[in-house]
């Protein structure tokens, strides 16, 4: 093995410590500050693999759901983190994630890069059920996080119950369990005010 | 499956944030901050993918490195992170890490429990081919980290050349190449003042 491929990997996972400079709307309930984009992808792969088997697929292949929940947020380093509320970030953020994954990816081996890029592509598509699994994840972990910091970061964005169903209800389709989870604890924070009915 | 079991889980995953406030004694070459163990914990669990194909093992199970890498440092959330270089530090380590593991692996459903303080465990041992490929990971990512921030950790804390071959040769046990290299990096650090040599 070359020296040049090695150091070709290294030189990409230095690209990718940016990540933590990558600041999501979500709250953390003990430090009280955002949270990074990394350290959220950490959380995302630590729950797969403690909720792997309430997948609606039990046969998903769990390597493959760890690998796209690490890989899933890379392209914000270009991108940065498109607030899931904010509607006109939305439009445009399919085009900047995609210049971001030509110019990150094309940094590593050809056939790394390519499996990385595919990871990332399958995710976005949302069609297996590696996919669907990882983006009810996605949409859990920040629910959860929002809910135990007394809706803080939903008050500051004026959200909505609504737009909380509207854009987390696609969680049932990866994980019908941790959907109707989320439904209680949805209703629960209408209840203690921690997200407005309107 | 009953909701107790979901709830036990998803308290368990609330619990784990906590490691994006474990400061660790590294700092980030873009932020010039210091690192948390949870974007660590990701940052290995990338690189694992990323440079299996280093290990000394190439049988080696990925799927049980990245759990190991997600896994590793959980018992921090009680324990801190103890600096490598900090010799008063590491020889507590070990009782207040077990201790750390007592309370938070008893947080889980008793078989993820189980299986968790098992990856903990293994991971300590260091005698898999999977625990010495995580822990040459572990050493590598600060090294590149610290010299990437041309040694600032190393000068405040008065880091010598020969303490940092001493507490990173092991990663030739799980990695020989990525062993290799570090050494020429250690050596560039040495040239270019970033690591004294006495």
């Amino acid at each position: 093995m070359g020296s040049s491929r090695l150091e070709q990997q290294l030189g990409f996972i230095l690209e990718t410590d940016q990540l933590k400079s990558v600041v999501r709307q979500t709250l953390l309930p003990g430090a009280r500050r955002q949270e990074n984009s990394a350290e959220h992808s950490w959380h995302l792969a630590l729950m797969a693999i403690l909720l792997a088997e309430h997948a609606r697929d039990a046969g998903v292949d769990l390597l493959r759901v760890v690998k796209m929940a690490l890989v899933h947020d890379l392209v914000e380093i270009d991108a940065g983190d498109t607030y899931i509320y904010d509607e006109a970030g939305q439009r445009d953020r399919a085009a900047r994630e995609t210049a971001a994954a030509d110019r990150l990816f094309a940094l590593l081996p050809s056939d790394q890069g390519a499996a990385f890029r595919a990871l990332w592509e399958e995710y976005e598509a949302g069609e297996t059920p590696e996919a669907r699994f990882v983006e009810a994840l996605d949409r859990l972990q920040p629910l959860l996080l929002n809910f135990h910091t007394q809706g803080a970061q939903w008050h500051t964005h004026g959200v909505t119950v609504g737009q909380v169903i509207a854009r987390n209800r696609v969680m049932g389709e990866g994980a019908p369990a941790l959907w109707a989870y989320a439904e209680r604890l949805i209703h629960e924070a209408v209840e203690s005010g921690y997200l407005r009915e309107a």
